[in-house]
């Protein structure tokens, strides 16, 4: 059976409603674009026809170590030995929640699930059954999962999956204290990421000032904050990514990266909230499955032991420093936005993300893939040889943008 | 460290909400009852203090082919070693996409996901698009997954929640003709199990004018029929659980047993709903993951050749029957309900489990694992000497109750 990427285009359009979802639709993407893969390891990624790439794209983030790391692979192998799903939960369970717990100071207890949906749509309910209130603040924009609530997109959603959300404007402090007032007397909670992250958009860093009044409005209305750290978690800092601002959350969500690719989720929160969080239907057939457990366990370890989020961020300002000079070189006018383990490009004059897509084709034939639309994840796992590759490859695509104009 | 049941307890309680969360709580357990698990294989499970069952719980119906069924982690071997999560989908994605499609009449295309509750959701969604309406008709007391719509449980769910749901009595033609008339112009579809599974009641067979009247009421007012497939696919039949009544449903949701206890769902659908399908927001980090889905592909492979569901029928039938003359030669008063591969067992006058609980516990002794409350699930593992401790260990559970009588 071929299992080149046309075959499996044309193979997939017939049986997939529109041959793809997710990340991978061909809008996101650029002509020709790879949406099957065939192996990864470390830094490393291979299309379904054999292509070869420098992955800063990390499988959106859940890759914090490198592909199939030895030690989260050799920890897998163990509990697999004995147990993966089974009845209940296994000893490792405990293990990482203890784990957790111990990591972050306002964390008292956690619940694993698979996806980051089910826990920000699990923090949502805690922080109602809690207050007894139904009205949660979102950012306007922001992504929080699939589910109908989560995002900005409408299709499939009802009136009432969002009625009991309200939204302000990400740092925006009038319009958080006016959509807190407006909601008076019915705050449960306030959710929001680290940083501004949302797709096909500068990013933008919290404004410790903004992190603040969120934290004091919800102590002043006894209403639950939530930060979503599915997307950030791990990446940008061994703990909370909000540790530097001195801003701690009631209850958080965690995915991606803190299983290294293995299918995990956990709420953590505080002991205040750890009855209502016992009143809340949790469960799910695989969300107590032990090797993803396992893996999240090992990662943390050598996350850890490798001092992988300073690697991280060091690799990252290496890379975006090469992207900003490199792009002045050729005379093409960028904005590099975000932390530097999840950095973003955007081309000036380019609403519609022509020029990135072009970019970032020339990019993946010199052997780097990125996402023209969405922020990329450094891992740990690029080493000096990855960074050259890279930033061979952004020379070759900003000569190829100067080029056409 | 200890990682024996009391100490896992003990820890549990200090970092887990309620000390555990799902079908493991307390009060669905007998007093002792083992809540954490450290090995599985075949037919047998072991407890964290390395007592041996064999087990009729399937971790809920995930495992249907028996624990680390040597095809399926062979399977799983060989597609890890090149990729599990990617960027994107491997060549496995689009193969069991085939699979799916090939087997199912009425399946035109498929989409995968992680938990039932992804793509209950996500059938709700497209149900809503293609219609343009909002009402989603389901049985009072179902319980279709854990988000705040999918069950009866009201905790942390909001009045929005559930505001375009409405209820039917699940083979009750008439209450159903009257919710359907009741929501006439904003009917979006009917989502129904193949039979009545509630966790706690007696199982009842669908009455196959019900399913028919549900299909017809679909057809005249252009709903979508949805069959939630979670808890029974693969296990009754292989294919549709409907198919000996001859009822096709529009859109079906599976999960559990077609991954052997890897997590994995799907969505499966007609070609009419295809182009609903593509507009709505589907996507989640893991979902592409490739070894759960090769776990699938070699799950169906297995479960085909070894003509694995008529063996669990089998099987199944053995075990009832058995029950059913023990019961009665202990002269206890029991209801043995549902199908033989997913058999659940209730005693006379007991509305609270007291006297099932006590049952389970003994049969625990006996080296059997049940739940007191939920109905059991039959794997293809089970042989015949399995079956004859299981009849065993229920005449010294028989027997336990009528002592105390």
């Amino acid at each position: 059976m071929n299992e080149g990427e046309a075959e499996l285009r044309q193979r997939a359009a017939a049986v997939i409603p529109g041959g793809m979802y997710g990340h991978n639709v061909e809008k996101f993407l650029w002509p020709g674009a790879p949406q099957f893969w065939s192996c990864a390891r470390g830094s490393r990624i291979w299309d379904a026809d054999g292509r070869e790439y420098v992955d800063l794209m990390c499988s959106w983030g859940a890759i914090v170590l490198g592909y199939a790391h030895p030690e989260v692979e050799a920890a897998v192998d163990r509990q697999r030995s004995a147990l993966d799903l089974g009845n209940g939960p296994a000893a490792v369970f405990v293990e990482l929640a203890e784990r957790f717990t111990s990591l972050l100071d306002y964390a008292d207890w956690a619940v694993f699930a698979k996806n980051g949906t089910d826990v920000t749509t699990a923090a949502l309910a805690v922080a109602r059954l809690e207050t007894g209130r139904s009205t949660v603040l979102l950012a306007r924009g922001a992504f929080h999962g699939s589910a109908p609530w989560c995002h900005p997109y409408r299709g499939g959603a009802t009136a009432g999956d969002r009625a009991a959300i309200a939204y302000f404007d990400y740092n925006d402090l009038s319009s958080l204290q006016a959509v807190v007032a407006d909601h008076d007397g019915d705050l449960a909670g306030i959710l929001l990421t680290p940083h501004r992250h949302d797709a096909a958009a500068d990013q933008e860093f919290i404004n410790p000032a903004f992190a603040r009044e969120a934290r004091r409005l919800c102590d002043i209305k006894g209403a639950v904050l939530v930060l979503d750290e599915v997307r950030t978690g791990f990446r940008l800092a061994f703990g909370s990514s909000w540790a530097d601002i001195g801003v701690e959350p009631d209850l958080s969500c965690w995915s991606k990266a803190i299983g290294n690719g293995y299918p995990v989720s956990v709420l953590l929160g505080r002991e205040a909230l750890r009855d209502a969080t016992r009143r809340y239907l949790l469960g799910g057939t695989f969300w107590t499955s032990a090797t993803p457990l396992a893996a999240s366990l090992a990662t943390l370890r050598v996350l850890e032991a490798d001092g992988a989020v300073a690697r991280m961020a060091e690799i990252g300002r290496t890379i975006v420093g090469g992207l900003a000079r490199l792009a002045r070189h050729h005379g093409i006018g960028v904005r590099l936005t975000g932390p530097s383990a999840m950095p973003y490009l955007a081309f000036d004059d380019d609403p519609a993300f022509a020029v990135a897509k072009k970019w970032a084709a020339a990019v993946a034939d010199f052997g780097v893939y990125v996402n023209p639309t969405h922020n990329w994840f450094i891992s740990a796992a690029l080493d000096e040889a990855d960074v050259a590759v890279v930033l061979r490859a952004a020379d070759a695509g900003f000569a190829a943008i100067a080029d056409q104009r």
